[in-house]
């Protein structure tokens, strides 16, 4: 067996031996390889009591190396295929998730939201490719007819623009929202929470296998494993910063789609909400979100709100993604709003900025003022100016002269 | 005739002569006093052109004073009193309308938002103590059911909890928001855009008695005066200040609502929104401010929200009222809520703070660092702390310890 495939039987390995998205596994992985971690786990040597019992209790069940292969096999004969970060497929801003980290974690799963070591994917599409443009619409089960409308609209609105609609497999909004997305004759992305072969819900089997022919069916889980409770919120964080903005239409109190929403804000990527009827409990949820979040999550009303603000992401990202922190990055919409209203050149005084940027005029002599101790602004006699960007960079300043310095 | 007495009829003759809110006419009064302004003015000592021109027209059309007086009778006919600056019961708030300045100012009506000369009142309680614990609920004329029926829950709800409630007298939401007060036996303010012997619309009559029997009919315009369209808009920076706080239910695109809402902003009120269906024309002007006001527009979705916002704004409007500008008034919710969250001794890692304050970690790392900026809080090697309060302040600072030196 060459050294490549024993490392993707590694993987494997170790998502039976432990749940996907475990920090402990990650990190070893990134340190020794993913064949010297499942020895090291294999011979009891984990680092933490918890995943210490796990795997103990999982390999009392099997031998891991045996399962994997199985698995393989499995996918074979299910036409499905294992994605790992060594394939030209891999989706890489899924990397992003060795940085989240959710505040207030009661529950273990809200902490163990690492990458994923692997992916099994059935569908014709390069699974990278296909997340490239994308944006997850999720909500509840229970939805209204109200939320199904919106989200098949939103399904629909995004294929036609060519960006591919990722969700679950649930009913309710999800199923909605992949429909909207195959009716438009685009591409439709289901994560689920268990193995490909026995996709959860039965009901939706007619729809995953009509997603499996024109989009992808993608799980970190291989065949044959359960959909389990708590593997719905492991799977959330994948739709959350595998896209480029996560959409929520409906959502109960305490719904499993604000968890994938929070996790797109802590993920830095954009939670957008629809609002509903105040007197439909399918949209508490939802408006508790929007207040929970008044500068992170963003209201939208319809497609055309949603492209605005996942437009805006690819640059909010990029300065993380070219890698140490920036004061810009702690900039809020205001903030960047006002300087994007300045003039290139010259100086505008703080009424026609406000009224350029669509900022109160109280908000922007704030956020004015903390422009210029971050030096990004000038105050000038007329007004407020762009501070000059290091001569270096005027290039890149052309693009975002909001950022000098980038 | 007493001086007291010309004072008022001096004032009369003014809202006659130029419309309430004309910025020109309030700085004279400021600084003359109405006799002497109105004598200025008749005498076509007029500041300003456009001014002297509307002075010119109206008191060609008859004596001011002797047009004061009839309106004064007729008013007494109508057992309605006038109110100046002068009586017990004039409502101060109304004094910060001389600060409001609303930006992208195009129509002259944004720019004349002075302070009213005198208010016109029909019904038992002295107006100030009818405003001081008030709410304004405003919407759309062509409401839906569902916005009918959200007025008229918010209207009883907050009458139910002696919050006055406060709207114009417009059919659909205006309507439903005093008919809910009145259910609940509670007090409603309803601030008309004519005279109060010609309320405005005329189907709405019979509620107009109602109310003027347990509440009160307000308007700055003398009896007579008929109900143009720009008298809506000048009526509306009252209703914004005159109240706590405005909660808009149901506006289409670009309604008067929201410019209601808006005032309340620019006016440092709260501006709370209900939203609504993505579906219903009459929630995409809620919906447009709320994406316009992220920071500032509060979404509430019932009456406890409404009094949180409004409890809180009572607090928020306090440092103003007590004069010069203080750091604390540039403080967002998130930077407030981690003041609030500090303990009063010691201090306490970003972890649990942002937990505590229930604000994201990347949020509170960014508010910590300007509370640091602005010395409200110092960072010690076992987290952030308060800094300490100005030896004088320690009674107003255990009450409020989130802002040092109040």
């Amino acid at each position: 067996m060459s050294a490549e495939e024993e490392n993707r039987l590694a993987r494997v390995a170790l998502t039976w031996l432990a749940e996907p998205g475990t920090r402990a596994v990650h990190r070893l992985v990134e340190r020794h390889g993913p064949v010297a971690t499942l020895d090291l786990l294999l011979d009891g040597g984990s680092p933490d009591g918890w995943l210490h019992t796990t795997v103990a209790a999982r390999s009392a069940a099997g031998d891991a190396r045996a399962v994997a292969a199985e698995a393989l096999q499995r996918a074979d004969r299910l036409g499905a295929r294992l994605v790992t970060p060594d394939d030209e497929e891999w989706p890489s801003p899924v990397a992003d998730l060795a940085t989240l980290r959710l505040p207030d974690v009661s529950r273990r799963v809200d902490a163990e939201t690492a990458p994923p070591l692997c992916f099994w994917v059935r569908g014709g599409w390069p699974l990278g490719e296909a997340l490239d443009r994308s944006v997850a619409v999720v909500g509840a089960r229970a939805a209204t007819g109200y939320g199904q409308h919106v989200a098949t609209e939103l399904g629909y609105g995004l294929a036609e623009r060519d960006w591919t609609v990722v969700s679950g497999g649930a009913f309710g909004i999800d199923a909605a929202a992949h429909r909207g997305a195959l009716t438009a004759g685009g591409l439709t992305v289901a994560v689920l929470a268990c193995g490909l072969d026995r996709p959860y819900p039965i009901g939706n089997t007619a729809l995953f296998d009509r997603i499996a022919e024109t989009g992808l069916l993608v799980s970190e889980w291989p065949p044959g494993a359960e959909p389990l409770r708590p593997r719905f919120l492991i799977r959330n964080r994948v739709i959350a910063v595998g896209t480029r903005g996560t959409v929520v239409v409906e959502a109960s109190a305490r719904s499993g789609a604000t968890q994938t929403a929070r996790r797109a804000i802590y993920g830095n990527r954009v939670a957008m909400v629809v609002p509903g009827p105040v007197t439909s409990a399918m949209s508490v949820g939802a408006h508790e979100f929007l207040r929970e979040f008044p500068d992170k999550a963003r209201l939208v009303t319809g497609v055309a709100h949603v492209l605005e603000e996942v437009g805006r992401i690819g640059a909010d990202l990029a300065p993380l993604a070219r890698g140490p922190q920036r004061p810009s990055d702690a900039l809020d919409d205001d903030a960047r709003s006002l300087l994007e209203a300045l003039p290139r050149r010259g100086a505008m005084g703080v009424d026609r900025l406000s009224v350029r940027a669509g900022v109160g005029v109280r908000t922007a002599l704030r956020k004015l003022s903390l422009l210029e101790e971050l030096s990004m602004v000038v105050r000038r006699d007329d007004g407020y100016a762009l501070a000059p960007p290091p001569a270096a960079s005027t290039r890149a300043a052309a693009q975002t002269p909001a950022l000098p310095g980038t």
